[in-house]
């Protein structure tokens, strides 16, 4: 990790990003922060998140703000607090106070962004309000962020190319997430001893976040049920012979995510054959990481986990065949049916509001197989980037009960010996990794991953 | 609180409420529930939180669904889990299974509902992706929610009249949200005891939530500056000499609210001016509270809490004048400038999407008084209403420093008296209270509101 003193000041850092920014596109650039998205009436709304690409070159989540980009010098729109506003909501910086804070060169109020938009390529942000407001300015319509065109984009490339490979103040914030994520897994394990209900330790794991002045990045997974891949629930009963799987990732203030996977056993102990799949995966998942490098391709990352499992599987009379072979059929992707990971920044799922214009390199079009058409990022690799590595083992009843597939596979299945590992619903295992010139980075490293390890971790030993 | 055999069943309960509502409007009625509203991308979304209207009729928190109701019948439109979402999400029940669950007498899939809709009267939800749709669906434009017209306006006045009084179901659901809020607030001043941080006190109230399966039903306010009247982050840190004003609810799985408020010395006791300003608040409480009965003005209520707070004030020698008269200059309202409390039910400030339809009895329109412009209820109480009563006293900058203001109240007000009670930022102390025939019911009697006992809980005697 860097010596703190290492990592340049938030003004610096922004004035950096835009100055990039002028290096790749040529008109001006107007970023919408975004407004907060109403829950069950007006007045109570979701906790505001401001939009990452807002973030990335204001560093603060303001709410109702607008930043002007144009030739690396800032413009900061948004109104100062009303009477009321200071009532209800108390003092708070001015216009000019948070300027300055983020080195803004100028600050107007919001209502003279309509002059200074002409021209301008943006991004559509997630609310339909403020969607409204950004078409409403620029004075024609706003393709979805999906399928950008024109001056868009070329922006969205551009932020794309930016944001693809972290900065040092990215990466300072993302240690910061991981380290929380890291606390909160913790207190995750030391609840289950003693939990009765997925619930306790899910609440256990979020404090830490909140304790922290953290959320989490996105909706956690605890749950005894890792076959179900997002499950959003934690009301299940633990019971002693069950796994439970944690993906669970704390995102810091200014919006930088971490994204984290843990499977250990409730009691502390791993079945026989829980312990067997559990060493699949986690070869998977070291084979994976140990071939990560600046040039490496995300893609091939993702065979050589498919490769392991398949091998693995086959090595416990799970499948029966030649891995090679068995991974040309998908075999592994019937217990392993997800991508092995995906970007990681300002969002979970970096820039995955621009769909595949992020994940994919250009040209690259996602597969329609079976075992592809969850892979998240098919580009060559490049030092600065942060990846997840997160392969999986599951017992999916849907996919493994549904009659064709069955049919399908009923020559490299061992359905028999598959049956004696009924045990194990799912099994994932990830961690957040950066790539470096000669390898790379496990920022997640603190958290251990082998089964003897985790056990521990859980016994409270 | 009645026995639990004599709540009715779900199914029972949603057919009564539909029956009544038959009762009130002639035409069909569709309501939907709402769609995921979006955080950073679309795949990231906040929890899916369905429409309180919804919600009412239908019991449950269905996702893209839609209820038809005509003359007390039922229809459920939604769609089958697809083989994706059973991939990702696992096993769900079908729309069969729900529409028995909920005691709906048919359902559909949820394109056949643009055949049902003719004439349907509706509410506008408020994530705008499902408004388009119900737009669409209708053939017409929506009014926005606070101003509804015609059909949607008779539906809407309908809406208030079932849900301004909770049958016994929506109590139970009431119940059990208050007593996690207990427990929830008793969990945050055990908390403070240790903690150095606001963070940690709330990390410790909204765990409890997580554990036992509800969410936060609002932004909770966990601060030693009380004065910020929705003060919605927790980072100062805790002073020995602080007062913590806790304002937290917890919301069941099926939407219903709570909504209460303590304050109480982070150190454990209360400095003898904290104590005695402290009582001034409890005072105007209790005589609110003593007064609620069915046919009583709300407004009245909010009269009481002034005249009371004056009177305290007074005799603690920071206003000068007698009650009648300062409250009739508002000279309470520089201590205590929002309303006694409002309305709860679905949501935290119940129905408060129709603007005041709800909170005003018709024919009554909002002052724009200082002490009243905020009162957010004025109407005769009923029994089966609950509201919240929750008096305050803040020392607001931007109120007691804004020169007009000052000046005006110049006379009333002693000025270096009121220096002498400046460690004390802001009070509240907010309970849930039942209307019933007789008088009322505090629902929130398990967690206390005297001095003593609150700073008892806190030192863990």
């Amino acid at each position: 990790m860097p010596a703190s003193d290492s990592i340049p000041s938030l003004q610096t850092t922004l004035l950096h990003r835009r100055q990039r920014l002028a290096d790749l596109v040529g008109c001006p650039v107007v970023l919408w922060s975004g407004g907060r998205s109403p829950r069950n009436f007006p007045a109570n709304t979701y906790p505001f998140r401001a939009s990452s690409h807002f973030l990335y070159f204001a560093g603060l989540s303001l709410d109702h703000a607008a930043i002007r980009l144009d030739n690396g010098r800032m413009e900061l729109f948004m109104d100062d607090p009303t009477p009321a506003d200071i009532l209800w909501h108390g003092a708070m910086p001015t216009r000019d106070e948070i300027a300055q804070q983020i080195g803004a060169e100028a600050a107007y109020p919001l209502e003279q962004l309509t002059h200074r938009v002409v021209g301008a390529a943006t991004v559509a942000v997630q609310d339909t309000g403020t969607r409204y407001a950004q078409a409403q300015a620029l004075r024609r319509g706003l393709f979805p962020t999906k399928r950008p065109e024109g001056l868009d984009r070329e922006l969205a490339l551009a932020l794309v190319e930016l944001r693809l490979c972290h900065d040092a103040s990215a990466l300072a914030e993302m240690r910061r997430a991981i380290a929380i994520t890291v606390e909160a897994h913790l207190a995750g394990m030391a609840a289950t001893r003693t939990a009765t209900q997925e619930s306790e330790v899910r609440a256990a794991i979020e404090a830490v976040m909140i304790r922290r002045g953290a959320t989490p990045a996105y909706t956690s997974i605890v749950t005894t049920r890792g076959e179900v891949l997002h499950s959003d629930r934690s009301c299940n009963r633990l019971q002693p012979g069950d796994l439970m799987l944690v993906d669970a990732g704390a995102e810091t203030e200014s919006g930088w995510a971490s994204d984290v996977t843990r499977t250990y056993p409730v009691s502390g102990t791993f079945s026989p054959t829980q312990r067997d799949l559990y060493d699949v995966v986690l070869a998977a998942h070291d084979r994976c990481i140990d071939y990560v490098h600046s040039g490496a391709e995300y893609r091939t990352l993702h065979w050589r986990a498919a490769l392991t499992m398949a091998d693995g599987l086959a090595q416990l009379g799970i499948l029966k065949g030649d891995p090679e072979s068995l991974v040309e059929q998908d075999a592994h992707a019937l217990f392993f049916p997800h991508g092995i990971g995906h970007l990681l920044g300002l969002d979970v799922h970096d820039m995955e509001d621009f769909g595949d214009l992020a994940g994919y390199a250009p040209g690259r079009v996602r597969s329609d197989r079976f075992g592809l058409c969850y892979l998240r990022l098919d580009r060559p690799l490049q030092a600065g980037m942060v990846v997840t590595i997160e392969p999986g083992f599951y017992q999916v009843d849907a996919l493994l009960n549904d009659p064709e597939r069955r049919a399908n596979f009923d020559g490299v299945v061992n359905w028999e010996r598959l049956e004696e590992f009924r045990d194990v619903r799912g099994i994932r295992i990830e961690d957040d990794v950066l790539v470096t010139e000669t390898g790379s980075e496990v920022l997640t490293v603190a958290l251990p991953t082998d089964a003897d390890s985790v056990a521990q971790c859980v016994r409270g030993e």
